[in-house]
């Protein structure tokens, strides 16, 4: 038995997110089905270092499991390349220690969010970036997210349905550039930890604060005022892209 | 009447290519239809610049027909980008008049292709790129690519299925660029015109020579040759974008 981490990446757009579902096709479904093959019908449980929503992409997810074998990190990265289906790739395989928790472990995580931003709709982005054709100030948008930055309860950013308590996190960077050949806007966020659909709250109050609709202080009065039914709208999945997960 | 000029770009993934089929979904059946529920019932054939084969993308292809009716600029425009897949927008429409044509008015093509030469696979350019995995060099690409330039008989970068009679092609502009961010080589071909699967060979010959197969120098012998057995296997059309049209 061996404890294996994996770096992974997906296009989100045919998941039905990263948790293992009864019918539908999931990223952890799919992981492990290809691990079942490989140990000759022994199950095989993945963790994840955190969920991503349906839709949602990921450059550098990091899963763990402890497989039934002593495979090279080679050798299991090339069985798992040649199960695996297309938008599922393994990029890097390193074997683990048995205190290694793909999760637990986590010290940050990073996540882009690509907000294309062109009047006439992308047919080449339609799933990798989400739309807003009308006009957004970088400059309402840059200051609306030094107040995200730091120590923070975001409540108010939050889906009510998330169940955990403890909702003060640490964001460490927030940013935001242009792309002017793309037209699009892409957000950085890095922190400690977000909480479930917290970027796409974030984003949605983004979006409303970029096009004139809200004020950039209204961001530190989101804050204070931990409800979400002041936030934006959750925006959509298509942008957001789980980066990098960071550990020691 | 009218005469409309259309700039359209695709996503050529779930298209068999652009010319009418009796079954298959493709970009001029697409337009056709939508042209057909906007005149309620009334035929109107498009004409494009040229083919694309199954699974090329478009980034500025451009298509003329004559409309049974006097549609402003913004009108068609409207009407078309709500009738039309997500995966085929119109970008822009102009009033053409009834002297010109997408084909033959069209002075200049210029192509792009994307080939990815990462070692591991990319889930999300898997129908947006090639892939070629193995070590390219850019110096012995650039050579080959300076053979092309000028007016040359394409006739060994020719499917033999092309009826076309004059082989003979003027390429303007033939050059190579990698981004190291994507791990992409992103080739850029303009010409007068271009025969039928002429990029696609032309691009199977040079990632032979870019990974030392052949010789830059076999680039001049192959266009002296005249024989298309000799020349390179047709690459992917899968990194083969149709990027601009060019008119007087």
């Amino acid at each position: 038995m061996m404890r294996y981490k994996l770096t992974i990446a997906y296009d989100g757009t045919k998941f039905y997110g990263f948790q293992i579902q009864p019918k539908d096709r999931t990223v952890q479904g799919e992981l492990e089905k290809s691990l079942k093959i490989m140990t000759k019908g022994i199950d095989v449980r993945v963790h994840g270092s955190g969920r991503t929503d349906s839709g949602v992409h990921a450059l550098g997810q990091v899963i763990h499991y402890d497989y039934p074998g002593e495979l090279s990190e080679k050798a299991m990265f090339k069985a798992m390349n040649t199960l695996l289906p297309k938008d599922l790739v393994v990029q890097k395989v390193e074997v683990a220690d048995s205190y290694f928790h793909s999760r637990f472990s986590a010290k940050e995580k990073i996540y882009i969010y690509r907000l294309y931003n062109g009047e006439v709709r992308n047919p080449f982005t339609r799933t990798y970036a989400s739309w807003h054709p009308y006009p957004l100030d970088i400059d309402r948008l840059r200051e609306a997210l030094t107040y995200i930055e730091g120590r923070h309860d975001f409540t108010s950013f939050a889906s009510i349905k998330d169940p955990i308590e403890n909702k003060i996190r640490t964001i460490y960077e927030a940013r935001v550039d242009y792309d002017s050949e793309k037209q699009e806007f892409v957000f950085l966020f890095r922190g400690n930890g977000f909480l479930y659909n917290m970027i796409r709250i974030l984003m949605g109050t983004l979006i409303e604060i970029g096009d004139r609709r809200k004020e950039p202080e209204e961001m530190q009065r989101l804050l204070k005022l931990k409800d979400r039914k002041q936030a934006g709208p959750t925006a959509s999945p298509l942008g957001l892209y789980l980066k990098n997960v960071i550990y020691d």
